[in-house]
């Protein structure tokens, strides 16, 4: 070969090279340098997310960024039921936990959303006690509240005020001492069986002279006594039954609490938006944050907003900066992208999950669930099926007086019924966690029923 | 030219070229393709709080994530008297605000340790209740905790209990209910005036059977009566005063609450550390996160520890998991790092604040401020001159009965004495507020003083 050809054949090679490194430099700077931000001082918080992330604790767990470290790097932890160092081994003879309304049945939600969901905290966020207007209120997540509640359809909020809380839990707490102020008598707080257990042991927490717990709304119904200075908590969707509920007492005198942690299109239909004159939402309910402990309530007289305000200020001096800055992310993520996302994934997951539990309790003569009929939903525009959060399961057979033994005994955790100011003939069965306890509370479930007759039903 | 020679310069110039491509896809990769970590869902949320941090606010402000937005880019917020898109123009006349403790003159310290102070919190950190082990309370977080006492020794831990709280805020409402429970008559809640107002305003709050503020501690010292059934909150170093302060009533059926939230040596001596029976400290103080609503109660006793538990599972369901991971974040930063980073920067920009301000009141008869004297340090190990929080000036003229009023018509804002159980010939005045608030204060009281005898100090 001569030595043009040699240099022919160098040159191209070279070429070739030019090609594959200018194609390699474009791709490393994302399709151009001058598209692709380069970061300094929050590369490493990225990669430390990322690589936690990455971490393999198959399908049965995740781990955190401020896990428990071993070799260097946070452990798994893994969902009821699983264990090892990647989550991946069942435990065998595991009982079913259907107690707690962890929402964890959203979580593949926002793993799927990961890019919009995530939020990057700097060392200098928000450090003073108050905001720009010394409240304790983030402007833009109140809006983006109000915006949230008026795609949703399940609340009036114009010309009305909003208190921040830990969760709703705070908030129920503060709407007692600010619907209990000023009154000539200590308020009477009652509730409709069955109904959710904190309100009663939050109000006798107190032992204050303000108010005291009283017990069934239902009793002072019957009672020709005035309703004087009453306050009603109304929850709507009940927990732990699912039913959309009304105030039961009437009278000027009588205020109401509405709980409306579960109004929201995962777990009901949305017939009309609320307006009642306080409405306490959580975050824990509406995205699955339950960890993040932020609720906010709706009030519209202005004297009682002030009130809840003030227990906020004086429990707490707000809600956390942090807590605030999270769910204006997700928040965000639920309004820029199609609003509706997190309301159909959320619906079509808990439908999913009723229908299945439906389908095996119709075999059932020992058991039975709460029936919620069809309804017509404003947010979905259309007639549409149950999808609770919780199962209010009832043992029929007269023997069987503690329902929840008789789960226990077929390796299910329930919530027996008397927590609920209810016979414990009655369990409530959380259908909010992981695939992975809903799907062996099915497998567990399927197994007792298919007892009942001796016969095989899968 | 031959043939031969053209295309020996061109393989050169493409040789060339190659050489210049190999090194610019090194440094855009940052040191190698084997050393940066390509990020993928995490770069928007970076590039996010990156390009916020670029927002151009001056020296005297900043802008958030979640502030509100113009333009598409959140709003710079401006240090008290600034104002202006950038923060950059002084408002004239403006009063100095020394009123509240917002920690402010730790942000520089978070700004400089930007990278390690960083955190990414993915969409699906933390949604349940509770932790692995069926807690609200972190573990790695815990343990930070415990050996930042370590360190800085200003406190015993070993064997004792630890409960979060949102801030010291809530933890001390939860002691007050924790000590007062199963006892045989209401609690009787006093401190040592100047005190901190909260207490009262807490106490008087909830208006319950269990307790109630009975005021001065030393009345009831002089009191013959027993002191059954008392609970006293000891404040070391005191707000407002910054005085280390003991116990002042004895008897075994006096129950102490210590509030130690100033007890680090940013603004005092640690003569020892302290060993008491519910320790309580907050976030605010220490890195200067206020806005975190962090605080922790280190406890003895484990049915105090149970029932203060108890309080914050009833009132809150456990701190947010976003707080927790955020001041995992700011511990761990502080220490990774060399560990007295903090406690030098702090010690430092207090210690000069109280000698300028010490020097200005010194050539005054009119103002006097509290004396602190040097003291041996068990955490730098050697003799420390005072640097508190707060101020606790003194109007000495007779006629000056109303001293907040005499800041006031200087353009001053302080915090009078009333609010601690003082005279209001005193007024609190805030040194932990930004360098810009700082400043201004210092101007205002040098111009004050010099009016004095009609002579130009300064």
């Amino acid at each position: 070969m001569g030595r043009s050809r040699i240099c022919f054949f160098s040159a191209l090679a070279s070429v070739v090279l030019n090609i594959f490194l200018l194609i390699n430099l474009y791709n490393h700077v994302g399709g151009g340098i001058w598209e692709k931000q380069k970061l300094s001082w929050t590369q490493k918080a990225a990669e430390e997310a990322e690589a936690v992330a990455l971490i393999n604790c198959s399908v049965h767990g995740r781990a955190y960024l401020d896990g428990f470290v071993v070799d260097g790097k946070p452990i798994c932890e893994c969902n009821t039921c699983y264990q090892g160092p990647d989550c991946s081994r069942f435990i065998p003879d595991c009982a079913a936990d259907a107690d707690s309304g962890d929402p964890l049945f959203l979580e593949p939600f926002w793993m799927q959303h990961a890019a919009s969901s995530a939020v990057l905290v700097p060392g200098w966020h928000r450090m003073t006690y108050r905001f720009a207007d010394h409240t304790f209120i983030s402007e833009q997540l109140k809006n983006q509240i109000f915006r949230l509640h008026s795609i949703s359809r399940n609340a009036i909020t114009k010309g009305k005020y909003i208190v921040f809380g830990g969760g709703s839990t705070q908030l129920l707490s503060a709407a007692v001492f600010a619907l209990s102020a000023n009154r000539s008598s200590p308020s009477r707080v009652v509730a409709d069986p069955p109904y959710y257990p904190l309100y009663r042991m939050q109000t006798d927490y107190f032992e204050t002279a303000r108010f005291e717990f009283e017990g069934n709304a239902s009793m002072l119904k019957n009672n020709s006594d005035s309703n004087d200075n009453v306050i009603e908590f109304v929850t709507s969707p009940n927990n732990p039954d699912g039913i959309l509920k009304k105030v039961i007492l009437k009278g000027s005198s009588v205020k109401t609490i509405h709980d409306h942690a579960y109004y929201w299109p995962h777990y009901t239909a949305i017939p009309a938006p609320s307006n009642e004159d306080v409405m306490i939402f959580t975050l824990s309910k509406l995205t699955g944050h339950a960890g993040s402990r932020f609720g906010w309530a709706i009030v519209k007289d202005k004297e009682v907003y002030e009130n809840m305000a003030n227990y906020i200020l004086i429990e707490q001096m707000g809600i956390s900066r942090d807590t605030q800055l999270r769910a204006f992310q997700l928040l965000k993520a639920v309004l820029e992208g199609n609003t509706t996302d997190i309301f159909n994934f959320a619906y079509e997951r808990m439908r999913d999950r009723w229908e299945k539990l439906e389908q095996i309790i119709s075999l059932s003569k020992r058991f039975s669930i709460q029936e919620i009929p069809i309804q017509f939903c404003n947010f979905f525009e259309k007639d549409r099926g149950a999808s609770p959060a919780y199962a209010w399961l009832k043992c029929e057979r007269e023997e069987d007086t503690d329902c929840n033994a008789v789960l226990l005994a077929a390796n299910v955790i329930g919530r027996e019924g008397s927590k609920f100011m209810a016979e414990d003939r009655y369990v409530r069965l959380s259908l909010l966690r992981s695939q992975d306890d809903f799907d062996l509370l099915l497998r567990r479930l399927t197994d007792l029923v298919s007892e009942e007759n001796g016969a095989q039903i899968m």
